[in-house]
Formats: structure tokens, C-alpha cells, sequence
């Protein structure tokens, strides 16, 4: 049983090494230190590395199973798993906290007019008169209700908010106080204060966001895209918030990342960028590995794994 | 039963007058319009306005009970007051959410480096290596244990944070992992992350924080104050932050208000400073006319009040 790792991953290796002794161990720093001999005759891939496209996958004759350690699957050709029967996890629920952490100091700067009011101090004005919305008894509305809104919408319930999730069936998720199908969407987005997509990218949401999303929208809405960029594309967004069809936008992710230097979105007033960050923390390499070590234990006993499996058609 | 009120108070005052229609109320845009005769003969009053002083008390020897709209009552004579059997009632629990609310947009806007963050948008950089703190398993210990730390309290434990409270007999409060007693607080400085003051100002938290306070801290610690300016001297909280004794602070309150245009805080490179903010909200009146009507339609009955009664001998 040989696994491979395209990624160091520091005192996790030892303590793989100790906890599967009869299993070969190999860590790489980057793909291209790969033996092409390592690459045929590997069982499991460790690695979230753009890389692993169809020619690698084709070139690793061996594989039966990739530990993706990020939570979106996109970048992977999953019909060609599909059809080699190679099995897929992710790293879903790892990145949870971080990403629901960076959706409120989003909602929070933009609620508390956090650049405004630090213009005001390197003005030195004092201006004891700035009166600021409370999240309190407002609507956000999630693109989406897995492991991530669920962490979400748990922290905004505490801070007095009302949850609406969207997925395919419109079936109940925990910390929602309702839920609706996606499919019907635009008669609920009046309600929202904030529109957040979480969704994964899937043949269903690409672009699945058009004007008419946007013009359904109430004209003060916040929307914040920490999902995946090809959910909207990049001349609709730009239309949406140049026109103020939309109040503002908080985008963590893009149609073409990195996002390029010319892109109009640089050019808005109203769009807060961040680079595809919101799921980054030091401990997430251990967090997945620890997925990854209670699914081995199983895989090595019986060939089945117990944690984030991916669906392969659904691509989540 | 004569009720003055020194502010405007919107549709509140209408339905004031329907649900005490023997009483006469009294709104003034100003202490400066309020008639002489009337501050004379005044029962009630309701106010947050530092016009209330001795003096203003002197000329109103009918009054028996002042409605403060604001938490913090350190501004009245309280000795006075005692002396003359006046009731006390403040706006305690008005402000929980907002000030709540403000705490965690900061430690966001710390913990996830918002400003460098958007310093990057504006040079179009695109930085996907960014890596940022959590909240999950950081601690934060909050100097108060009153209504609005518990609040703050509750949605840091939903965060994933641990709570430590101080109070002046160290007795336990909803929310708090941990409370201790304030006189001990050096002792248990290193272990917070995040150190929060709500005190309210009184004889007893007048400069109670002092340069050893600051270096019985850890270096890395964040400083919030959204308690009262007066907790610290200008000076000792200029050192402590100039010579790095702590990582950095927010701060909405100053020993001085309005803070000066050339207060020395606004020359360090570490400190963020608002305009004593935290507490504004537009729906502030409404819910303090609410704790108003509960203790008026028992002070009519018996003269008692149920809520909100200030301790005039702590002053709080």
C-alpha cells in the first residue's frame, strides 16, 4: 500500500507513519518532484494541488482513492474517477470556522461603516453622532445550507438574525429557520438583507446567478460570495453593482482567479475584494488529516470509507 | 404627576399619553427650552443629557425619580441624588447588542487584518497566501460581568472562544468559562488573547488600570475599551502601545470627550479609535421608553420601580 502526498505536511507525517506502520509514506513539496514510477504504482493521492487533472490521473494506473483536502472538487475531472471507479473525499467542514469567521467581519464592516469611520480618525474628527444597523432581526439568505452555512447561520442566529437557506429540495437544515428549493429563489430574495453564496461549483451553478437574480434582489442588499466564482459571471456582477442594482458586494472568489489586474471589479465603488483567503488557517492540514486518518482505517480494513465522500455525479 | 422628558421621543410620545392618560407628559428638544416652573414642579424626568447637574437638581425639588436613557450614570450627582431620596433608573441592557456587535467588528477587523487586506484591493494585488487568526479556541477575557459582557459573552462562546470574567467577588455569570475576582485580574491576564473593559466608571474603576496592568499582559494581547475612557489614564494607555507592551488596541471611549484633535492616540500606529459609537442605535429610545412604561405604571401604583433601579451607593 503506497500513499503519496503532494504536499509536506509536517508533524502529521510522523504521526502517520506511527499510527499505519505496515504503509509506505510519501510526502512531495510539489508535484513536479513526483517519480512518474511513484506516480503508477500509488493506492491513495493526498493533495488539493491543480495538477491532478486528467493526464496525471490517466498516468496513475494504480489509484483507487484521492483525499482532496479542499472542500471544492471542480478542478478534478470526475467523470474520468467516475469511470476508473477511483473514489473521492474532501475537506468539507475544515474550512467552517474559517470561512464562517470571514463572513461576519465582512457583514460587520459593512454594518458598522468600519472605512468610514477610520477615514474619520485619520481626519481626527470625533463624531459621536454615527448611528450604524444592527444585525439584529435582520435577513441573511445562504446560496446553499452544507456543513458551512450550517456553522454560518448558527453564529448568525446567536446574533439575533433571521436564517434562510436554498438548496435543491428545499429540505430543512439545522440553524434555518426556513428553507426553500434554490429553483425558487428569486421570490425569496426581497426578504434578505444579505445574499451569500456558499454553493459549490457544479454543471448546476455554473453561472446559475443572472441579472434577473440581482434585479430581484432588494436594492440594499449585501451580497457576499465566499463559494466559488463561476456561480455569477464577472460582466453580470460588474452590471449588478456598477448600476446599483445591488447596494454592495464582498467577493472572496472569481470567474478567473487570480483575479487579473485589469478586471473592472477593481473599478466599482461598492465591491470589497479579498483573494480567495476565507478558507485559509494553519490548522487545516491537520484538521484534514485527521479525516483523512479515520477514513484510512477503514479503507485499509474493508476498502470503505466512512468521511466526506464526494458524490461524483453531483461533484460535492 | 408632572413627566419631563429633555428629548424628542417620536411616536413613543403618543403612545405614552395613551397608556398614562392622567399623566401629563413633557418633551423637550433641549434642557435650554425646559421653563423654569416646570423643572420646578417636575415629578419625573427622563434624560441622558450632561446638563442633568447638581445645580440642574437643585432647581427641581419636586423630583422623585429620573428615567436615565444611557447605561453609564456617572455623570449625575449621586450623592446628591441619595441625599435628596431621588430614584435612579439607566438604560442597562438597551445597549447590549450594539456594543456587542462593535466588540466583534473589531476583533474581526483585528483577527482577519482587514485593513492590510483592503490596502491590497486598492493596489490590485491579488494575495492568495494570506493566512489569518481564529476566534475558535482563542480566549477573550472581559474586565465586567454585567448584562452587556454576557451578551458579548455568549456569542464569543458560539464563536468557539473561551470566556474569562472578572468581577468584584469573582462570582459566576451566564456565559463565562471562568470569572474571577477583579482585585486578582494581574494573575490572569496571560491567559487572554483578547481583553475587553466594560466597567462602568465609578469611584472604585477610576485609573484602576496601570502601566503593571499592560505588562502583566501578553504582547500579543489585543486592548478593547467600550466600557468607559476613565478605566486608564491617556497616559499610561499611550505607553503601553507606543513601547508595544500590547500588540494593539480599539478604543470608543477616552478619559477626555470629545478626544481632543491633538490627543497623542491619534499618533500611534496600533490604536483605532471611534467616537464613543458602540452604544447608537436607532431603536435605543424605543426599547428604553419600554423599560420606562414597566417601572411607570408600578411607581403610579406604589411608588416602587421593578427594573433597571441603579444602586446609588456603587453607581451602577
Amino acid at each position: 500500500m503506497r500513499v503519496v502526498s503532494l504536499m509536506r505536511l509536517g508533524d502529521e507525517e510522523t504521526r502517520l507513519r506511527e499510527q499505519f506502520p505496515e504503509v509506505t509514506f510519501e510526502f512531495y513539496k510539489h508535484p513536479a518532484e513526483l517519480p512518474k514510477e511513484t506516480q503508477k504504482e500509488m493506492d491513495v493521492l493526498i493533495s488539493y494541488h491543480s495538477a491532478v487533472n486528467a493526464a496525471f490521473i490517466e498516468a496513475a494506473p494504480n489509484l483507487k482513492w484521492i483525499a482532496w483536502y479542499a472542500t471544492g472538487v471542480n478542478s478534478l475531472p470526475l467523470d474520468l474517477l467516475q469511470k476508473r471507479g477511483i473514489k473521492l473525499t474532501n475537506g468539507k467542514g475544515v474550512h467552517a470556522q474559517q470561512l464562517s469567521e470571514w463572513l461576519f467581519a465582512y457583514i460587520l464592516d459593512d454594518f458598522k461603516q468600519l472605512k468610514a469611520v477610520y477615514n474619520e480618525q485619520k481626519d481626527r474628527q470625533f463624531n459621536g453622532k454615527r448611528m450604524s444597523k444592527t444585525l439584529d432581526n435582520a435577513t441573511i439568505l445562504f446560496l446553499g445550507t452544507g456543513v458551512i452555512p450550517q456553522r454560518a447561520a448558527q453564529i448568525a442566529k446567536v446574533f439575533g438574525m433571521r436564517t434562510i437557506g436554498l438548496n435543491t429540495s428545499g429540505h430543512s437544515a439545522p440553524h434555518f429557520d426556513e428553507t426553500y428549493r434554490l429553483a425558487d429563489r428569486q421570490q425569496w430574495y426581497q426578504q434578505a438583507d444579505v445574499v451569500v453564496n456558499v454553493l459549490p461549483e457544479t454543471k448546476e451553478t455554473y453561472h446559475l446567478l443572472a441579472l434577473d437574480d440581482f434585479k430581484a434582489m432588494d436594492p440594499e442588499t449585501l451580497f457576499i460570495n465566499i463559494g466559488r466564482g463561476t456561480v455569477v459571471s464577472t460582466d453580470v456582477l460588474v452590471e449588478a453593482l456598477k448600476e446599483k442594482i445591488i447596494r454592495a458586494a464582498y467577493l472572496d472568489v472569481f470567474e478567473v482567479e487570480p483575479l487579473p489586474a485589469d478586471s473592472p471589479l477593481y473599478d466599482l465603488d461598492n465591491a470589497y475584494l479579498t483573494s480567495h483567503i476565507t478558507g485559509n488557517g494553519a490548522d487545516n492540514r491537520v484538521k484534514a488529516t485527521q479525516i483523512f486518518k479515520n477514513n484510512f482505517a477503514h479503507f485499509l480494513n474493508n476498502k470503505t470509507l466512512i468521511e466526506n465522500v464526494v458524490d461524483l455525479n453531483k461533484g460535492y
